[in-house]
């Protein structure tokens, strides 16, 4: 049996709730046959890390180390692993484990983070009792169906969010068919935003951008937006009613106005939920009826599925724009990201 | 230019809010050279039919004829119709114009319901002023695109809820493409669930219905059901988690679970709401997230829908099960019908 090269995992954790980690070090699981070992170089700072830092999604087992856009190098590899080898730069996203058997209802339909058996990257467990760790950290070992190859054009600072944010905009893109000359809204110009814009308009959509930050027209047409509307002004509100095909929210402002985005979809509409924000959604039964809107949500997107974002991202430059801090100034990152302040995504070097 | 035949038409109106109608005559617009007259000899109540005439949804314009599950006679038809002749069986649903130009963005998609120029059958203005009123007359004239040749095997007493109950239902199963073996839910037997579990069985679907009340499961078995669920019965609704790809949500109880109803469903699955219910429905962003199931809504049907649902009936022998009531009881038949007790649709003779 391969041994794994680094058996003490250094990283910076959280022990208790709130938006602070500090150096620690765990003892990482066995390398199984199946397994490889990398060498983080960067990470990028997801909305989910301070979610789960927070406690906002339910209860954290601490000490955590969360951050699950992780890229590096292969540094040890199971005897079984034939797909990589050492030096290869790959990336992991926000889960290490699905059974992707073909008897799984959920893994033989590409939705293996909806698997019995799924393991995500942080505060999770695998079924032999151990935490999952994450990636604000030098190391991390994970089954290497969930490791993938970051492509040639592509360079390690810039591979991190297209490991969960890129990927969950894409999926459900994928996966409801937008074509070209589709009509796709984007509301929330963040972390997913940005890259929502460029992946529908890599898919050849007319993309109209919604933000309350006018300051954000002049990057989202760079990024491929056609139209861009400021939701703080009436009247270009009140002109884009009825016009789109699909809506993507990735906002996760509790202010969300949902009746008012159904009013944005032409019939038949479909809307898109990809952030979690607190609180409930209400709406009329009757603006389902009269809309013929529906409104569906997406969880990341399983291994074939980021498999294709790496892909098409690689083909069509699409490319997160990023802040870069050094991992030992991750709490100042966190709080520049909690803050609202990120351009789009932060990536951590290690 | 051809003149109607009755000028002066009786009916059975409400003259202020409330589930009581009277005798009460109004005189009908001048025929058009598109129009057709009827001699309605069945007219079907529907649940729109109360909501109407208790002004649960927005005022209504008294005096008021409702009733729009119609059908009767062609006594007389305007110089430019050649598809109707005089004596002809003919039904009249919801709606009874729409502009039907390739132009109109609705009309052109089949979404003709949701057309600018739209009249609906009652509490409804032409854009000349003149308001529409409904079925429980003697008589009523119509654009003749909206009046529907009754198929030969369909009788009259019977044909009333198809035109309304039985295309709301048909819609959004042909337009969603519900084929063979797909896993359709019906919840909410009645009027229109007991239709919904007929048409979903002709597509070849597996049928479950959902019931509060046991006591209708030997009529949803024969209806074409393959299984049925006591929703008070806890053991029952916990064995069939996760197996829907379509809910249809017929009932407008206002204490309908919808947490619950997309626990049933299978991810991706789609629920299609077709009643209005008051109050508001709540969910939490992370149901849809971590389901990936679908809430929709779908509003009657255009032209084509109801001509193709006048033939599926026809050709699978769909029919409503009905209680007949003579026109001169109606009151009594709408308080039936408000008690809960109408087993499933009521048809008026008159």
């Amino acid at each position: 049996m391969v041994e794994g090269k680094i058996n003490e995992i250094h990283g910076w954790a959280a022990k208790k709730r709130g938006l602070e980690v500090e150096p620690w070090s765990y003892k990482p699981r066995p390398l199984g046959p199946h397994d490889i070992e990398i060498q983080i170089t960067h990470s990028g700072i997801c909305g989910s890390d301070l979610h789960t830092l927070k406690e906002e999604w339910g209860p954290t087992h601490f000490p955590a180390i969360v951050g699950h856009e992780i890229v590096g190098k292969v540094i040890t590899k199971g005897e079984k692993v034939s797909e990589f080898s050492e030096g290869d730069l790959v990336g992991v996203g926000a889960q290490v484990f699905g059974c992707l058997k073909s008897t799984c209802h959920a893994c033989s339909h590409n939705l293996d983070p909806h698997c019995p058996h799924a393991v995500f990257t942080y505060n999770s467990k695998y079924d032999d009792g151990a935490q999952a760790q994450g990636g604000y950290a030098e190391a991390v070992r994970v089954d290497a169906s969930y490791a993938f190859r970051i492509p040639g054009n592509i360079d390690a600072l810039h591979a991190p969010p297209l490991m969960c944010a890129g990927v969950t905009v894409f999926a459900p893109m994928l996966r409801k068919g937008v074509k070209k000359g589709d009509r796709v809204g984007v509301i929330g110009i963040g972390g997913l935003g940005h890259l929502a814009i460029q992946f529908a308009h890599g898919l050849g959509a007319e993309v109209t951008a919604y933000s309350h930050s006018p300051d954000k027209k002049e990057q989202c047409m760079k990024l491929g937006a056609t139209h861009f509307v400021n939701t703080g002004n009436k009247e270009e509100v009140e002109k884009s009613r009825h016009k789109l095909d699909y809506l993507f929210i990735t906002s996760n402002s509790k202010s969300n106005q949902y009746s008012e985005f159904i009013s944005w979809m032409d019939f038949e509409g479909q809307i898109v939920l990809l952030a979690i924000p607190e609180g409930h959604m209400q709406f009329s039964p009757a603006e389902f009826i009269f809309s013929e809107v529906a409104i569906t949500g997406s969880l990341i997107g399983g291994v074939n599925v980021l498999k294709n974002t790496l892909e098409f991202a690689s083909k069509h430059d699409i490319r997160p724009i990023i802040e870069k801090y050094p991992i030992d100034q991750v709490n100042e990152a966190l709080q520049h990201m909690e803050a609202g302040k990120a351009r789009y995504r932060i990536v951590l070097t290690h």
